[in-house]
């Protein structure tokens, strides 16, 4: 079912994930149900560990670029025959506001500026020669709090060398119900830009 | 069951519609799932008849203000004991965007730039005190194809003096399953300034 993952894969899958990714063409096609959203994904230029690669991660409304509504650091290892992405949460998230496109700004982060997020690793396996396919761990134990309800993560996500979609909702913990999320579909993103020639081979993937 | 609603009721609802309306909170509460829109409704300087209000309405994401994805004209009479709001499509529909904010642009829309759409009335009531309701006159006959697939139109709005909120769905014609539609429920406007004062009285409601 699943084709072969392999180690070196943790490499390919970071530099297609290395960018600055836009759904514009999205938004303008389907009037007014898509949100025109950036995700900007960058190597860390001081790795916190030499195992895997570490990724900055941060995603904004295109018109509030400079103030994401979601941050988070990945490090990216082989484990288990699969790639697994592990999620960390920025203490102070604000510090590293626009550091995908700040270079400077980035290599500030240690590890000291970060936690790591239980049951919110992703699952990544390679589809097929152009497809790598996603998910969170399972579990239901990313949790998060919105709206005043607790709720358990559910992502589903795709990466090609050039897009990347997720569709990404959120579960009663209690009632099972979905609480928030997209009902139109997936968000559908275009790399606009590359970073990754930033991704370093030759550590343990 | 339906509060009252009278022939002044035309203006009222008219003069709270007449402004420049934005969902900005809603889409900063609930990222990513609401983009920025910015609905512009005024008055037309030049009423194609002296027949109750006349509106032009543009409707677009922020970061596309002169590029709005939807306009209209409405023609707001009093018929039927609700407020009936005519539908009209601008043959060119592209010399007119922008004209929510410009008059002097807005001045030049008359008889000939535009063409009733049949079926796409929307029907207004007065819920209470603060409040109108409406929705698309009964039949299903507002269609438009969207992604290749004949579709009609259901829409449920809420008007009060400063805010105006829009549920806008699109049913498949012969399957009746929803094929487009709003991701995570209504759109919630606020009017960040008001055109009111330029709705005019006296003529027939």
């Amino acid at each position: 079912m699943t084709a072969l993952t392999n180690p070196n894969d943790v490499y390919l899958l970071a530099q297609w994930l290395a960018g600055d990714h836009s759904n514009w063409q999205q938004a303008i096609d389907n009037p007014p149900f898509f949100a025109h959203i950036r995700v900007g994904i960058r190597a860390l230029p001081n790795p916190i560990t030499d195992n895997g690669v570490w990724l900055f991660l941060e995603q904004a409304y295109d018109y509030e670029l400079h103030h994401p509504y979601r941050t988070a650091v990945l490090n990216l290892i082989y484990q288990n025959d699969r790639i697994e992405m592990i999620n960390y949460r920025l203490k102070n998230a604000e510090t590293f506001f626009g550091a995908s496109r700040d270079r400077d700004q980035l290599a500030k982060l240690d590890a000291e500026a970060i936690a790591k997020l239980d049951g919110c690793t992703q699952w990544v396996h390679r589809a097929d020669h152009q497809t790598f396919k996603g998910e969170v761990e399972h579990g239901k134990k990313c949790c998060l709090n919105r709206k005043g309800v607790d709720t358990y993560l559910a992502i589903e996500f795709e990466v090609t060398e050039n897009t990347y979609s997720s569709l990404d909702r959120g579960y009663d913990i209690v009632t099972h119900e979905r609480v928030w999320g997209s009902i139109a579909g997936a968000f559908n993103f275009v790399k606009k830009s590359s970073f990754s020639s930033e991704i370093l081979l030759g550590s343990t993937p």
